[in-house]
Order: structure tokens, then C-alpha cells, then sequence
């Protein structure tokens, strides 16, 4: 394999391949910054670098939100002009304590709903400690999604169904693909439950064009994802994507896919990433902005 | 996460569960060690340890029948009564020299015949450099699969398509679910092309159970192997199999499943971990066995 690029592009001094488009560019009218890509960035500061970059779109996350206030992250957000395009997230419903966690995502769902986001991205969790019955964990978690549903329709929030690279089946997912999230996700009305189309999670799958098909006609595509998958992998699996363009996924013709199903939603970059994390977050923005043009859209 | 369990119960003073089966057990009627599960061992030492332990077959690989030589190794195999029950491995069939890649899985295949394996397995390539075409290379691969087809049915090896879990898509396999894999055999005779069917693998595919059924029916379950999926993942993600018992995948509805689809084949155990390797290979034997009985029967 080839060493692992570096992530951004300024100011590491790779070529940037194209000018960065600037505020009021039309290339740039449907990206969204999802927060975890800048995470040592406060709320606010990422409200700022995506106005200043041109961004029209913001998708939140629950800690940094916390940390500012629910309230005044709603006021702040809807002061900026900004969408927000997703709220991450909820989920983790496969553990030993179903009434906790059906809380905490019910907290999760009223944040969405008073930040304006569309939809609540669910990570629905891995394999309990010592079980090894994946399709009872997999029922299990569906029956604890029933639970939700009531209350995330009352309050106009999508639940987004994420499933995760399998590579995280056993500690963060038992939700795997497209095709068993939308088994999962047809149980029920389509203002309840969609499914999240990340493409680092979902680019392998043999079946993922007819599953996107299959997620637009039904009207259950909640939000898109533009990630990379890079290698070699770091030790936190976790934190081992990549900026579009850098790795192996083809990106664009998921787009493509997306748009044909009938999406017309955001296109959210959310990358977990150390070398990012530590670079500028003006120059992470400048760097996906031009990658959107060159290998998104 | 749990710390990474020990994977040898012996010496690592970790209870053995369950004494450990010995020569003429019926609980090793089926057992078969993959020389890739002792990697420091030549040929001659793998073939000698299972006969001390009472196991009745082997799992060979090229690298270490091509030191003792191809001939000696036929003979050693035949003389020692065990069963061949794979020959690893040919594949690496979507890079840019197509005519080497079918002559080097054409001298494979003669090799399978000659030792008296009854199937080759194949890893089928990632993505070739900068490619991010994958319906295209999966297609390409199933070309050159073509090209094979006609030589392994004249010497009676059957090509043994192994789907390798999606964490190894873009650098070792483009063959990702043993759905694809089936939907790629069945365009051949069944003689000719079946599939490998790896715990380690297909463990958290939602649809591999459904997916074995139809192996079965089909007379294309080619081998079986046990493994587990442990955590974390080690820095070579290639070497972070696990002994069975010690992580997530449910092996023995996997071994149950097979069985009913019709399977009578070997259980081979094939798993890439450093300390395993490190380990006194009569010790490995030792416990696989015990875990044999313990989690796979």
C-alpha cells in the first residue's frame, strides 16, 4: 500500500488541484460541515468557519451543543442563516439498560427538533459483553427502535438508521448494510425512520446502488456522507478515515446515486481523523470544499 | 473493549475448559489444522503435530510445500494418511498482469491435484492502485476467473472463491459477501467453482445464513474454516484473527449451518495472530482442539 496521504491539503504544501470555491459559489450549495470533523472546535467556531468559507450547512453533535446549551445553540444556529443538516447522535441500543438508553435518545430527538435538523443520525450499538447472538441483538435493537418511533414522529424528526462498516459490527453496529437497515427502517412510517448513506461505511457493499435505489423510492434517504476509506488503518479503527480523494471509495458515483434516488438533501463531510483534527480547521473547510468539486460532485 | 484475551490456553495458565481430545476422540473425526495457524512450522513438523494430536487432516499452503518441494511434499502427505483439506492459495486477480496472475493460479491448481486437495482457495485481489472502479474490477475479476475455469475442472480442483470481510475490500479482496461470491460461482459449473466459507469473514454478514443454505444447495461449500473475530485490531489488520472462543462470531451456528446445507468436510482452523505464532506449536494444536469441542461441535 501507498503511505497514508496527508489529509489536508494547506498547508501541507500538497497541490490543491482546484482554487478553493469561495462564499456564494454554487459548487458549494449543498456541503455541510458535520462538527466532528473540526472537533476541537467549539460550536461557535465552527458556526464562523462555515460562514466564512461559504458553507450553507452545519451537521451538530450532542457534546459540543451541550456544552454551548441547547437554547442558545438553537438561537446561535438560527441567527447564522446556516442548515442544519443532521444531528449526531443516538443510538447505542443494544446494551443491558433499555429504559436509560431509550432516555437518552429521547433527549436526543427534542435536541433535533429545537435545532432544526431533520434528522437524528442512530449508531445502534454493538454485541453486548460475552453475547454472541447477533440476530437476537439485531431483533432487540429494532424492537427498542419501535420504541422511539412514536415520539420521534410527534416531534418531526427522522431517525436516521446508520449502518456501520462491518469492521465495527462486533463494538459499535450490528447494523451492517443498506439493504438490512432498510429491512429494519420499512417497519415503519417513513417520517419516523430513514437511513444515514455514509460512504465510508457503505462503499464495499456489492449491493449498496440498488440499496440507495430501493432507499429513495421510499423516501428514507436522511442525510448523505462524504468520507474516505484510507489504509492502512490506525490503531482506533475508529479514527482512521480519510478526506475525499485520498482513499479507495468512489465517492462520486455514490453521490450520483444519492441524487438519482431522489435526494436533494445536504452533503455532509464528517471525517475522523487525528492528523485532521490537529490541522486548522480553516484549512480542513478549505481542503474539503475543494474536494467536493474535484471528486464529489 | 476487554483486554485481548490470551490465545493459547497453553502455557498461558488460562483453564483449559475441557480436557483436550486426543488421537481416535470422534470429537476430531473433522478437524483440520491450517499450516497458516502454525506458520513457523515446515511442512514436515505441521504434519507430524497433527498426527501426535490425533488430527486427521491439513489445510496446506504453497509457500511452505514449495520449500520442502512439491513431489516430497505429495509423498509425505500421502504416506501420512491425513486428509488434504485445502490447498492456500491462488487469486490476486485483478492487478494489471493478467497472464501472470492465471499462470501462477494455474501452477496452483496443479498443485492442489498433486497434493490431493480437494479445492484451491482463492483471495481475489483489492483494487489495483488508484482504481476506484469496483463494480469494474469485480467484474474483471470474474473474467480472469473464466480463463481458470476450464483447468481446474480437467484436473478436478474445485476454486474455493473466498469473500474476505469488508475491511480487506480495497487492498486484498473485492469479494466481500458470500452473496457476491454465488452470484459469480454459479455462472460456472459447480465442479469447477464453490465458495470458502471463513467465520472470520462472513461472521456479521445479515444475510449469511440464507447465503450458506444456497451454497449448499448447490454443492459449492468448497471448505469451511473456523476463527474468531477479536478486538482491538492489530497495527497489520491481516494478523488480528483470534482462537475460537475468545471473540464475537457465533462459529458454531456458522459449523451448524454449513452442515445442514449439506457440508461433510473438514473443519479447518486458520487464524493469522502474532502470539499464536509465537507460541509452541503443539500447544496451539492443543487448543484448538479443546476449543474445538467447546465451541464448534
Amino acid at each position: 500500500m501507498s503511505p497514508v496521504p496527508s489529509p489536508v491539503d494547506v498547508p501541507s504544501g500538497r497541490p490543491a488541484g482546484v482554487p478553493t470555491p469561495g462564499p456564494g459559489d454554487p459548487a458549494l450549495a449543498r456541503l455541510s460541515l458535520n462538527q466532528a470533523t473540526v472537533q476541537r472546535w467549539t460550536l461557535a467556531q465552527a458556526v464562523d468557519g462555515c460562514l466564512r468559507a461559504g458553507l450553507p450547512a452545519i451537521g451538530t453533535w450532542r457534546e459540543p451543543v451541550a456544552e454551548m446549551g441547547l437554547a442558545k445553540a438553537a438561537r446561535l444556529l438560527r441567527d447564522s442563516g446556516l442548515r442544519v443538516s443532521s444531528h449526531c447522535r443516538g443510538g447505542f441500543l443494544t446494551g443491558p439498560d433499555a429504559a436509560a438508553a431509550l432516555d437518552d435518545n429521547r433527549r436526543a430527538i427534542d435536541e433535533a427538533a429545537e435545532l432544526g435538523a431533520p434528522c437524528l443520525v442512530l449508531v445502534v450499538g454493538g454485541l453486548p459483553e460475552g453475547e454472541r447472538d447477533l440476530a437476537g441483538v439485531r431483533e432487540r435493537m429494532a424492537d427498542r427502535l419501535a420504541d422511539l418511533v412514536p415520539y420521534a414522529l410527534e416531534r418531526g424528526v427522522q431517525l436516521a438508521l446508520e449502518p456501520l462498516h462491518p469492521v465495527f459490527c462486533a463494538d459499535r453496529a450490528v447494523l451492517s448494510t443498506l439493504g438490512q437497515a432498510l429491512d429494519i427502517a420499512e417497519r415503519f412510517d417513513a417520517a419516523a425512520v430513514g437511513v444515514e448513506v455514509d460512504a465510508y461505511h457503505v462503499w464495499w457493499d456489492p449491493q449498496v446502488y440498488e440499496q440507495i435505489a430501493r432507499a429513495g423510492a421510499g423516501g428514507r434517504i436522511s442525510s448523505f456522507q462524504a468520507c474516505d476509506w484510507v489504509l492502512p488503518l490506525p490503531a482506533d479503527t475508529l479514527r482512521g478515515r480519510g478526506m475525499v480523494g485520498d482513499g479507495h471509495a468512489d465517492v462520486r458515483s455514490l453521490r450520483r446515486a444519492v441524487d438519482e434516488a431522489g435526494y436533494t438533501g445536504d452533503i455532509e463531510v464528517e471525517i475522523f481523523n487525528e492528523q485532521i483534527w490537529r490541522a486548522d480547521g480553516h484549512d480542513v473547510i478549505a481542503t474539503l470544499a475543494r474536494r467536493h468539486v474535484q471528486y464529489v460532485l
